[in-house]
C-alpha cells in the first residue's frame, strides 16, 4: 500500500477523481454495502474496489463488516485539515481581488 | 497531456503532492523564475518541471516569458471551486467548520 508522506496527500489526491467524489456523495446520504456503492458506475467491482482503497487511506470512508456484507460509511472529519488548506489561500487572493478593485475604483475616478 | 474530466479533479490532484503545495507556498510570496522556485528542492530540474506542469494544466499557476526567462505566478482562484466543493460537506463536522470559522475570524481580527 502506497504511504503518504503528509495526510493532506491522501485527501487531496484521494478528492481528485470523479468516481471517488461520486461515491463519497453517494455516502453522504447514508452506509452502503460495497454493491450498492458500485451500482451505478459502468466499472467492475474490482475498479471500484480500487478507488476504495484510495478513499479507506486517505480516511474518507469507514468500512465494517456485517456478516458476510462489507458496509461503507463516510468520515469528512479529514477534509478539515484540506479546507483549512485551501481558506488559508483563499485569503490570499481576495486581498488580492480587493487591491484590483480599489486599483480600478482609483482608474475609473482618474479617467 | 493528461486532460482532465472535470476541473476539480486537476486541482485536488495538483494539491496532493506536498512539492506542488510547497511550489504554491513560494510563490504566493511573489512571483519567481522557475530556477528560484526548484533551488530548495533536493530533485532534479526536470522533475521540478514535471510538478509545475501539474500546476500550470490545474490553472494554479502562470507562466509567463521575460525574455529567455521564464517566471511563475500563483493563481488561486480555482482553489474556489475546490474549497465550496470541500465546504459543501460540513454537516458531516459542522462543529469542526465553527472552529474554523472562529480561526478565520481570529485571523481577521490579528491583520
Amino acid at each position: 500500500m502506497v504511504e503518504y508522506a503528509q495526510p493532506l496527500d491522501g485527501v487531496f489526491t484521494a478528492l481528485g477523481d470523479p468516481t471517488r467524489r461520486a461515491i463519497l456523495s453517494r455516502l453522504r446520504k447514508g452506509e452502503a454495502t460495497v454493491t450498492e456503492v458500485a451500482a451505478p458506475f459502468d466499472m467492475s467491482l474490482n475498479a471500484v474496489s480500487k478507488h476504495l482503497k484510495v478513499l479507506e487511506r486517505a480516511g474518507l470512508i469507514r468500512r465494517t463488516r456485517v456478516g458476510r456484507e462489507h458496509r461503507l460509511a463516510l468520515d469528512a472529519a479529514p477534509m478539515d485539515r484540506a479546507a483549512r488548506w485551501i481558506i488559508d489561500y483563499q485569503e490570499f487572493w481576495e486581498s488580492k481581488l480587493d487591491r484590483m478593485e480599489a486599483l480600478l475604483r482609483q482608474r475609473r475616478k482618474n479617467s
